[in-house]
Order: structure tokens, then C-alpha cells, then sequence
């Protein structure tokens, strides 16, 4: 479903390209799903770092003027959202400053679990913050380090963070992308082979690569950091070995359908979660609507497994807009009808299994279940494509506080009965994993157990004693 | 597909409501798929009438600001596209001029055949025009009749004019609505009853009546005049009964899935599309992938019929923009690869029925196709919900010049080699007929047969004249 | 001094030069003193006219783009304060309509007194109005003349109304620039001669002249019609000759003084203004100080006549703004201050002379009398460069209603008691004459004698039987 | 005269108000002249510090809406010319941080000489800078400091400092207001005493304090730090006594005839220099014209010395724009006639002295003489109210380089060839000294002698070993 969940952002970047800040430009506009209210892109040349960013669309700020002004044969791009409440344009990314090592612009997807610790120890050296983003505190650890070169000050940097981040570094002679050693953000590596020339390519999703034309070869490793300067391009390991922790979400709901993300195509991963729900619990049915756009591809999964018709029942009106004045009059699910429409010959007197991605507070799902019913449906069954989310996400997932979660509070017959359906049924962990054929466990599931992959201080506790 | 054909609107109109322009900025929000780029709402009270239009998004114009301007309990909406090169503001809608029958609000969606003609003839007569919109010949016809009721002089009015229209037409007392003799687009009346008071509403489709909550009652009637007045709904036929012919188009492409158009469910009309395409021509392949959004229904139909799986093997993507700097190297398809995605896992050795709803020029198609094959199908057969498009539209649709459309100059074989296609077929004339359920003879399907329900007298004829 | 009258425009006109656009561009932007609020320029070659308008300042609208979008080598231009409530965009100019003589755009300076009935009688014919403005009128009439040239429809039009005009037309062959036959406001011709070539040029003021060069060569006459086309100028009188009315106020108050207005330097008339006045009434002061900007000349007169020294003795802040918070605990004067400061060092302790233009509600005078009593001046003597405005102006200035005229309602020493004046002395209606040396009775000065050139039929009355 | 020096900014400083950040927000409207390209304001309550800030006029910026969001009784204010080039948004002010000490805003007008250095020293340590300008410097300087309150904190950054700089710091607790040893740059003081209740105000120039009906109580002194907090007022001497040197320009140019700077009203200093300019050399003339704005104040001394008559011989156009295109025949004076044109009534025939503050590169001044000759002035005399400008400023005026200015390559005879004037004569330093009552060597004139008050290390030499 939608705005349920957000993750900070889309990361892109492009090294040996007549056209870098172009390429991250376009790059980024294929990740507005991930985050569609800010974006920026900073480009390169020998002489200095140039940065662009703004609030809004990403092809309302990158004119062909602005691209124009961005000069240099690399570039980095970062399409951001953000949360409610946040001063937006000052953590609109990438962050471009000026240090000791030169001038660099930095952008992140992921959350920094250590940051708030790290950041009371550089401010009680004396470092000076602007915004309240996790990216000014790589900045000042790479500035920090005593070390000359700017990889080697990064690994230090890097050394020092806990959590998720997958992040892309850019200087005057060099890109540098590294992730972290548990993996849980994306980053996919790809090239463009054109006249002799390699153009090295990185995106959280290789839905980026498809629109400049680039091959995926791989993804950029957990623990590692990949260095593209005038040698060439070099991969480096600048942590121990540890066990990998991908986030399951990206498939089950963040990542474009057409992305292969952490080597696995997201589609095939989403299919088979509607065909393993059906196996879960099969049931007689007239027809599978999806809850577009997530839950599409275990729709069609759902319906093969089953061979219940395939049918779009729901209709998602794209043309979207924070201004509206609720009519007096309008019945409590104003605010989903706005974006979703049921198609009354669809479901009119059917038995309707409707799969979504996610059940979070439960009171979106109860309002799509009421509008089902309202066109006719003479049952509805809902058919979720993970497990329940009991516990919050610290790794760059923008979930709510565990009290706002329903599955942490309610049994899932209790849970049913708040959305008013006839059945409910979530993937199981078991099924979620084979799903995404996580067969070497591979990935992180903590929304779904509670049991976190790395030790977590809650930033909370710390920013109290500020 | 997408942005093949463009039409010029779609209209709302609402008596009775305390929200009424908040109810018609609601409706037109959900009509933007007819037309984005201008919008506007007229209000009235006893006092005057009053109005804001501008172009851009229905929700980036009305803010509650704007709504909050528009008092009264009746009002209009309309939204609309404008073709390359019209002096976009000054045709937007509603037009509100003052005129010796009062202050008036008149907004349309169709194109007016003969208003070249009446044009010359006002202007011969001392008119002055400010737009080049039809809209503004039909406030003179009002404004010069002799009767002195508005409804009177909206009835002479309608008499002199040829072609398509629905318009809505607010003054300080009434709403009217109207619909041409043959009925080409739609206007459906809706109604919300509450606290034993009712609202009257009037659509270009159905589905602006879901969000505001209105029951959809029957269509205004082609020749049918409807007034709302403090003493409620009339309906009038002000010209004699004739054979009906309205646009088949909306079934096949304008309208959205989940109106009823002409009393008939659109998503039933295209399903049945769909499987008469596979019985027309049965075909084995491994996968149904629509071009969407337009092609979904119909596809799932194909699918359904022929058992062959429905798979969502192109992804859309709805972040749009129009200022893109094309790469230097890219291919030739950059263009659509900016809105469409191939799935290759979905895709690649696969034997791919694609399904589409028409073809105009063939460029379009041809990347489509060359995209699917790029993502590894080994055959690729394009199926069109509807004929071959050889004529052009003179009743509100947006077609290319007669001489750029492709089934208008090439034989289905020419055009499926032009394509790269394996096999191409469009629907038979007959079997769209059934699809519509077109059993009186109701359609339009000038189009496709180039056999016009009025007498056309090509506008520029006229025009050069001047 | 400001805000307290407004003139609805100035006007500027271009015939033959390859960058006429341009120049009516720069022409309109040194006359937005007489009004700021929106702006436009229409251009004209053998194929159409072209116009582009818009609220806010010239130099924020014509931007390069805009111009160049505007070809031809004629042009019109027109700047316009925007009175509250009034519907601005609607009535920017200028107008540009299509009519049974062709394209054409209208843009005029002034007040049609007859308008409302004309308009009345149009609408009963049949003619629709998409403004207020009185320039709609105009266009309505020449497209109604049964005469087959523009010109000699135009003359038809103009022998219709009454009241106060200076217009510009432009259509695809011809400029025709036309006054009123009492003259009332002001149209100067101007010619730049290049390479052997002449470009003709008319403005309201001869300031628009000297940024582009051009020479002034005198002023289109009362009730006179210039033709420019290809065959050159050619000067037609339209209207018997008849008693000139010219607005005195252009002198007093309206046009810059660098500006020659119906043949006579404005800083002149306004200098003899601040002679006269100390001449009418000597006295002992230590310092001469204008209320600025339009002040400065009378004051320095002033100043010349009595041997007292001539101070800037309050300064004026330029930038301007509308949403400014008045801090609660302001005191009534905050206003005011936004807009002058007084100089205390040169006002404390001193008996002085304050030079002001006119005095409308006597509010704004009593707020700056009090102004410069609290920088220490022991004396404040208030002198007015006009008579008492006893009558609002009918001819284009907006002037209140005259319940609101202080002088209509108070005796000159009730004025002087309500500003906190010691002395308050107004030019008399025979030196105002001198200033502008009215040897043959040329001028209007029915705003203090409320003896009106013309027959004056209110508007209300018309409107009201609407 | 207008555009020929920049300085950064004006500062404004509230403390113990309701409307804080609205007083600050009148401060800074007023103050304007000193930049007007980008404004912010910072307001604190005990919770946080809260700032906005963005590009444009200070009346554009802060609406109700903004100013609405800036809570608390006490704000700092900024205003600030952008030279071309700079990344314009980020070097917008107050800089707004969080440190080890808090949150803070600070913003400053000056240049301190040593920043480059400072900056190099502090990226050593690891420090990072999002911006170019000045101010971060000091916000490190405060974070590194070992002292624990931030009046000790800030009393170290100012001690490392050198240069121009008069600055503001806001904290939840407190607002400090300090300026340099050498007291370059003026501050004042103000109180405004309602219901027994002390707001004191801190600004630039005092014209700020008039608008807000504050009182003028005397200045910042040079090396001091005055401490705001719920205790009350704390005046402090961080920096040991030293000779000032306070700027001469402000009088000269700078400052609003109406502001007391340096405890001197700046009207009486440009009557004087005026004045003296006379008595230097007498000559026979017909007019004092000057050039506006900034000439004004001075050409009436020269008329009250000379008894030669003040006359505004030149007229300015207050509306500005940046984006004209300039007529292909447009003479080379177009720029400057775009802001000035001349009263030919006032100046033909006659013998003109021309009072300007300066010449710079003189080619502004060289379009003004030609101006003034083609409006009919016989002789041209240009007279300047100050000596010849010969040395760069670096303590906060944005002078061009050496090689630009004309005095330092061109004898006086030269210039007046190069302009093209009769006679043209400089105010000598001692009559300049006499203007500003420098009795006690208070001024620095380092524009004029080169002899700079503090050792210079001009910045580029740092810069470019980076």
C-alpha cells in the first residue's frame, strides 16, 4: 500500500561520463519512489565539488540549466524523504562541504545507529553541527582522521559507524561507495562500455541502471568499499567479515518490481509470497485484488498458485496532493479514498482476496477492507505478504513506535476484527525466507522477531541528556 | 499507453452543497486523466459569480485558500489539456463573462464542428473574441438570443451548434447541463442525499462521483438539457431524438477502469476486448503483459480467455517532467524508457502477448516492442484492443493529421514490420461492438471506419479564409 | 506624497524598429510610477499579434524569453495600478482580441465616463465582457462599426465615448494612437532617427523617451488620431475641435518631473508651485523640507523664493512590501513610517516649512505633521502645491469618494487643526494656473472646483440598475 | 551614487520582547540599503533556537506566516548583499548551528582578515565548512573554546580574531553583541520602555531604531561584548584598548542620511563634506546637482556654501531589474540610464556642478558627465565627497582590486579627461576628517591612504596554497 512506510532515500553514483551529473539525474528520477521530497545531485571536476539541491520533484529542480552548471565527468544523486517535522531543506542531501582533506559532497541511505553517541563526542571536541542528519557525521569523521588520503580517512570513518548505510563519496578526483558490514541497504554496481570507455555506475536499484543503459554486474559487498578514480575502479574490504543482514523489506515493499536488489529479482520474490500465502492458507474465492501499487506482483502470485482470477479491483488515482479541505459530510476514509477507488464491476458480489504488503496501525487496512464492502464484495480476505511488524526498524525503515504497531498490541484474530475482515493471514517468517530464497540467512527480519542483528542504543536516550 | 491521444476534458458541475466548489475541485482532481494542465473552478451564490482557473495541477491550484474564495452552493469544474502551441491560460476553463442575461460560468468538454462557421458569422456581426477556445462561441450564442430566460437562450444556442459537447453552465440561479444531440462524450448525474436535502452532480465519468460520495442516477441524455434551480431538477429535450453515437474511444483508452461511461462499466467493456483479441486470432505464449495503465483490463481479459498467465512485465513510471537533457548516447528510445520499464525476469525467454490499446503513428510501439525484445522475449505479438486508427477525430479527441496515422497509409503486415512484432492484430469493428455491448447502434467509431455520424466541414477551410 | 492617488496607467506605443517589443518594455518600465501592479506588452508582424501580461513588475515579467517570444516591429505597452477588489489579471492590458477587421490589441490611459452605458447597450445587443475595463468597450465598438478599415472604425468607436482617453492600437499592418477631444491626459510623440530610418514612438511621458533614445517632438493633439503603417504617419482629427481639459494633476502630482507633459516641463510647473506658495503667504522659518518624492520640486521653489534653506529633512525607504505585522504596541503612525524617517538632526529645534502635493483624507498629513513634531521641529508649517481637492476626478485618477475628501467637509483651519499644523497654506487655484502657465485655459481642475468639463453620468446609477 | 560598493550587511538584535523576530524583521526592512539580496532572522525561546533565511527582499521573505514561526522574546536579524559568484543560499545569515554548547545563530557584518588562516588551522584539527563565509569561523572558534559558558566561549573566538566585525549571538539564554578592537564597524544600542518593561535593540544604524520606536543609548564600544540574558544588560571589555578606526565610508556613502553613526548624525557629516568641497575650490556655477541617492546630502552643503542653487537635476529610478535586454542600438550610457535620467529643463545652458561620493573605476562616472552634457549643460564640474579612492578595503567593502580603481593608476587631471568634466576636485582627508568631527583619530581612511590600522595577510595568498 502506500505511506505506510518510508526509507530515507535513493542513493546514485556515476564516475567517467561526459555527462555524470546528467546520468545521476536521471538515475534519481527512477527512485522517487523511495523518497520524493528532496533531491540533489553534485558533480566533479579536477578543479572543485559542485552542488544542487532542493525540495520538491526531481524533474522540477534539474532543468537542463541546473544540469548544465554542474560540471565534471562524476557526479552523485540522492532523492530524499522526509519525515514530518524535520527542518527539510537543511538535511536535503548530498552534503557538500569544504575540510582539511579538500572539498567533498556526501550522500547516505540508512541510519547511523551510533550517531547521536558519535556526534556528542565531536560536538564535546568542538565540531559544529547544521542539520540533524546521520551525513555530517561521516563528513567530520573523514575530517577527523589523521589519516592523508581520503579512502583511508573514510575506512577510519567508516570503522566507527554502527547500523545501515549504504553511501557514496565524491571528490574532486575520486567516487568512493561503500556500504555497511551487515549489508542492509542495496547497492548495485553497474557499466556503460561505450567508444572503449567504461562509465561505472552505483544505485540502490538496478531500476536506475535500466534508463542510462547500464549493465548490473554485481552489488557493491557488505563491509566493503569500491574506489573509482583515474586507475580504474578498485574493491576493497575495509571491515572484518560478519554475517549479512539484508533488509527483507526492499523486497516486500521499498524496491521497484523491476529491480534486482541484493542479487535477487524483486519480482520473482513478490510472486512467490502470494504463491506461498495461498499454500499458507488456501480458500474459496471469486477473485485476488491487489492493493496497487506494492502488492501487485503477489496478486498475480496469489492467483496462479490458486487459480482465483486476477483481477485490478482497486484503482490508484496517481495525481496526489497534501491540500485537500475534507468535505464536512465525507465518511471517515476521506484520506484513502482520495488515492484509491474500488471498481464496483469487479468485486460486486464476489468473495474478494485482497493482498497488501503491510498492516501497520490497521486503520488504513480497515478503511480499504469498508470500501471493498461497499462496493459489493460479499467477503473479503486479507492476505498480507510478510509477517506481522511487531517491532520498529533502526536501519533506515521510517516505521512508528512499537505502540502504534497493531500486531505488537493484538492477536491476529484481534487484528481481523479491527480491519473487518472474514479471514486474515500473514506470510510466515518460514515462507517470507524462502521467498527471497534466503537460503544462507542473508537477511535482516527485525520488524517481524525483534531480534536485532547489531546492538542498539536507542538514539532517544541519548539526545535526552542533550 | 500513454499520451498517444489527448482529449480536451472533463467537467463537473454540482447544485445544492454547502461545499460546492470544494466538491467540484474534488470531482475534477479525480478527471485528471482526461487532461492536466489547466484547471479551474467557477462558483455562485445569488450575489455574482465568481472564478479561478490557472494552469498547473487541480491540487497545487486549489488550495484551501482558493476553495475558501468560492462561496455558494453550486459551482463547475473543469480540466483540461492543452495541444502544443495554444495560448494555454487564455483558453483555459470555465469561461465567466457578464452579458446581458447576467454573469455566466460555462465550461466544455467536446469540439464544437461548425464553430469556425458561427464564429465567422459573430464576428461578421461585431464579436469579439478573446481565446480561440469553441467555449466563448457558445456564451455569444446565449448572450445574442432573443429569449430571455437563460434556459431559453442556452436552447437556441445549442440548436446552432454541430458536433460533440457536454458542458456545464453556472449562472447566479441555476446549473445547467447539456449534452449534443448524438451524445459523442459523456455526462453522467449523480446525486448525494442527506439530512433529506440533495445534491445534484454531473460528471464526465463516474468515478469524480466515488470520492464525493455521490450515487450515480443516469446519464444527462444526448439532445437533453438538465436545469437545477431552487425548484429542483428539469430535464428537457431541446433538440428532436436522433441515432446516438457516442465515443466508443472512451471504452477503449479515455475513461478510467472504474467509471461507468454510457451506462456501462468501462473495466467490462475492455476485459471483453481482451478475450475477443485472443479468439480472434488464438496464439501459444508464455506471458500477457499489458503496456499500462490503459492496457491492463484488457490484457487481464486476454489472460483470462486464454489461460495464457497475466504478468505486469513493463513498469510505469508515474514521476513525470518535461525538461529531460536526453544523454548524448542514448538509444533512440530514451524517450519512452522515461515512463516504461521492462521486467527482464518476468520477460526474458518468454513468448510475450502484448497488449495495447491502439496505435497511431507506430514510433511509440515500435521502442515498446524493441524494449520487450531488448529484455530477452523471443517473440513478441502485439494485440490492439480496438481497429486500426485511419481517421481522425473531429468530436474532442486529439488525433495526429490523417496523414501521420500509420494504419491510414500501411497494411497490418507493413505496420507489424514496422513494429518489429511477430504477429500484430487489432480487434475487429464487430467485436468492439460487442464488447461495448453496442447492440442499438449507439457508438462512434468514425475512427476506425472514417465514417462520420455529422457532416463535417474541416475547420481549416474556413479558418484560412480569414 | 504616495498611495493617496492612483492613476490607472501609462501607455507607450512603437512603430518601426526590428526590437519594438523591447522598447515598449523599456518605455513602460520608466513609467511605473503611474502604476506598478501589472504589466503588458502586445507586438505585432503581417501574420498576428502577439501579447504577453501579467501581475507584478515590469522588470520581473519581461524577461529576455518573454520579449523574444514577442516579434514584429510594432508594439504597445501598458503598466496599471490594480484598485482593490478588482479582478487583476482579468483587466491587465493590454487587451488583444480577434474581431471581423482582423487581430488587434488595445491598451489605454484614462476613464470612458460613458462606459457603463455604452456597455449596457452592447450587452443588449448581444456582446459579452470577460472584464470590468473600460478597454473592452473600445474593442466592442470598432468591431461593431459597419466601416471596413480599422482606422475609420476606430474614429466610430472614439465618437461614442466620452469622458478621458489616450490609446494605443496595434494590429498586424497598422499603430494608431488616438486622445480624447478635451485632452485630459497626456500621449507624446517621439521619433528615434537611425540609418536613415524612423521610428516612431509615443508614450504618456516623455521619461519612456529618453532611455530609448528617441527625441520628443510634440504630443499627439485633443481629439486627434496618429495613423503609423508602412506608408508612414499620418495625423487625422477624429473630432470637432473643442474646448482642452488638461489633467493639472499630471503637473502637481502624476508625472515625473523629468518628464514634459502637454508640451511643458513638469519640474517647471512644480517649482513655481513652491514659489508661489511662499509668495501667497510669507513666512519666518528655519528650514524647507519636502514630504518626498513628489514634494522635492515645490519644495526647492519653495526654498528659492524664501531664502530658507531646502532640507531632506525625511528620508523615504524604497522597498516596499505589503504584509508587514504592526507590532502591537506601534503607535497609530506605523504606516507611515514604514515608508519616511524623519532626520532629526536637521528638523529638532527648527520652525519648519513642510512642502507636500496634496492632501486627500488629511490622515497620512496628520501622521507625518506628528512625525516631524516628534523629531523637535517647534514648528510645523504644512504647505500644499494645490488648492483643496473638494470633488472627485471622473478622467482616470482614483481619487476616494467625496465624503472622504477632508477638504470637501472641513474649513482650511479645521484641516490645519486635524494635521496639527501651526500654519497650513494651499496654492491657489490662480497660481496653479500660473505654474503651469494656463495662458488659454487648457487645463482640468475640476478636483477643486467641481466644475466638470464634460457631462458626468455616475456610473453607480447605471451599474446598480444591473 | 548607486552599485559601486558593496557592503556585507546590516545586523539588527532584539532582546526581551513579545515580537522578537517581527521587531528584528522591521530592523532589517530598514536597513536594506546595506544589502538586500538575501535576509534571515533567528529568534530563540528557552526551548530552541529557530532561523529562517532565504534569497530575496527582506518584505518578500517574511510573511505573517514565517514571522508567526519564529517564537520567543529575543532575535538577531541579517541582511546581506551577495557578491556575484558566491553560492548565494549558503552564505545567506544568521548561520544557524548546534554545538557542545547548544544551539546558536550568529550573523555579522565586516571581514576578518585572518578567517582564511583561522579556517586552515581549524581543518587541520578536522573542522568542516558548508559555506565561504566568514561567520562559521567564529561558530568553530566557539565550539572549540575549553571555557563552559558561551560569553567566555565567544570572549576566546574574538580574541583570535582580526579584522571588521560587528556581530550578534543568540542562544536559548542569551543575546551577545560584540564588535572588533578596532571598531570598524558601527553597532548601536537602543532601548524601547513600555509597562516597565526594557526591550534593548542592537543595529547596524539607528534608523533601524525608528521604525520600532527603540531610542538610540549609544554604541557597542570597539573591543566590547555586551551580554543580554534574563539578568539584564552586562556591558564587558574583552580585548584590550586600542586605537579605532572607525569606517569613514559609512559617513561618506553607506549609511541613511537619517542614521546617528559613531555618535554622529550622518546628514551633518555629507553637509559638511559638501561644504568644504565648495571652500576647496570656489567656482562660478549655475547648479548643484547631485547625483542621487547617495549625493544629495552633500550637493546641498556645497548649494548652502555657495549660494548656488540645489536643483535634483537627475532623477532615479527606484524600480530595478536585472534581466534587460539592452537595444542592439542602444548607446553605450544604457546602464546607468536604465537607474538615472537628467532634467534637461533644470540643466540646459547652464554651468552644472555635479556632487558625487565617489569614483571607483570611473567609467559610471564618465556615462554621467556625457549624460549631463547631452541634456545641455555648458560645463560640467565634478565635485566628490571624499579623496580619492587608491586602496582596496579589507575590513568589510566590497572594493574592487587595486588595478580597477581609477585614482590608483590615473593622476587627478587624468580622471577628469577620463570622465570628461571641466573640473573635477576631491575632498582632501583633512576636510573629510573635519566632516566626521575626527578630532580624536577615530576613523580608519585606509581606502584613501593605503595605510591599513592592522597587518593584512591578504586572504588569497592562503587561499590558493589550499
Amino acid at each position: 500500500m502506500f505511506d505506510k512506510f518510508h526509507e530515507e532515500c535513493g542513493v546514485v553514483g556515476i564516475y567517467g561520463h561526459d555527462e555524470a551529473a546528467n546520468l545521476a539525474n536521471l538515475g534519481i528520477f527512477t527512485l522517487q519512489h523511495r523518497g520524493q521530497e528532496s533531491a540533489g545531485v553534485a558533480s566533479a571536476d579536477s578543479l572543485d565539488v559542485y552542488c544542487y539541491k532542493a525540495m520538491g520533484h526531481v524533474a522540477d529542480i534539474f532543468t537542463p540549466t541546473v544540469i548544465n552548471g554542474l560540471p565534471g565527468n562524476k557526479a552523485i544523486g540522492h532523492t530524499r524523504y522526509s519525515t514530518t517535522g524535520d527542518s527539510a531543506h537543511l538535511n536535503a542531501q548530498p552534503f557538500c562541504v569544504t575540510t582539511n582533506k579538500g572539498r567533498m559532497a556526501l550522500a547516505h541511505n540508512g541510519n547511523i545507529t551510533n550517531a547521536a553517541q558519535i556526534r556528542h563526542e565531536l560536538e564535546a571536541e568542538g565540531a559544529i553541527f547544521s542539520a540533524s542528519s546521520d551525513t555530517e557525521v561521516v563528513l567530520h569523521l573523514i575530517s577527523r582522521s589523521r589519516e592523508r588520503t581520503i579512502p583511508a580517512a573514510l575506512r577510519d570513518a567508516l570503522l566507527a559507524l554502527e547500523g545501515a548505510f549504504s553511501l557514496v563519496l565524491l571528490t574532486k578526483n575520486e567516487l568512493i561507495v561503500a556500504r555497511d558490514p551487515n549489508g542492509f541497504r542495496p547497492m548495485a554496481i553497474g557499466e556503460i562500455l561505450k567508444d572503449g570507455r567504461t562509465t561505472y555506475c552505483f544505485a540502490s536499484e538496478t531500476c536506475a541502471f535500466d534508463l542510462i543503459e547500464a549493465r548490473y554486474i554485481g552489488d557493491v559487498d557488505a563491509g566493503e568499499m569500491v574506489i573509482v578514480n583515474e586507475k580504474g575502479l578498485t574493491r576493497e574490504r575495509y571491515a572484518p567479515r560478519r554475517a549479512k543482514s539484508q533488509c527483507v523489506f526492499e523486497h516486500v515493499y521499498f524496491s521497484r518490481p523491476d529491480s534486482i536488489v541484493f542479487g535477487r529479482p524483486v519480482v520473482q520474490s513478490r510472486e512467490r509470497m502470494g504463491q506461498y500465502l495461498f499454500e499458507q492458507m488456501p480458500i474459496a474465492a471469486d477473485v485476488v485484488v491487489p492493493v496497487p501499487d506494492s502488492g501487485v506482483a503477489a496478486a498475480i502470485g496469489y492467483s496462479a498458485a490458486s487459480g482465483i482470477p486476477f483481477r485490478m479491483g482497486l484503482i490508484r488515482n496517481h495525481h496526489v496532493g497534501r491540500t485537500f479541505i475534507e468535505p464536512k459530510q465525507a465518511d471517515r476514509d476521506f484520506g484513502v479514498k482520495l488515492k484509491l477507488n474500488p471498481v464496483r464491476h469487479l468485486i460486486e458480489g464476489k468473495r474478494v482476496v485482497l493482498v497488501d504488503d503491510s498492516i501497520v496501525r490497521g486503520t488504513t487496512s480497515a478503511k480499504i477492507v469498508r470500501m471493498v464492502r461497499s462496493a459489493g464484495a460479499t467477503e473479503v480476505h486479507m492476505r498480507i505478504s510478510c509477517p506481522p511488524t511487531i517491532s520498529p526498524c533502526y536501519y533506515g525503515v521510517d516505521t512508528p513506535d512499537q505502540e502504534q504497531l497493531i500486531a505488537a498490541r493484538k492477536t491476529i484474530d484481534e487484528i481481523r476484527d479491527f480491519i473487518g475482515a472474514d479471514t486474515l493471514e500473514f506470510l510466515s517468517l518460514d515462507n517470507l525466507r524462502r521467498a527471497v530464497t534466503d537460503t544462507s540467512k542473508e537477511f535482516c527480519y527485525a520488524c517481524y522477531t525483534g531480534k536485532y542483528p547489531t546492538d542498539i542504543v536507542p538514539a532517544e536516550s541519548l539526545l535526552t541528556t542533550h
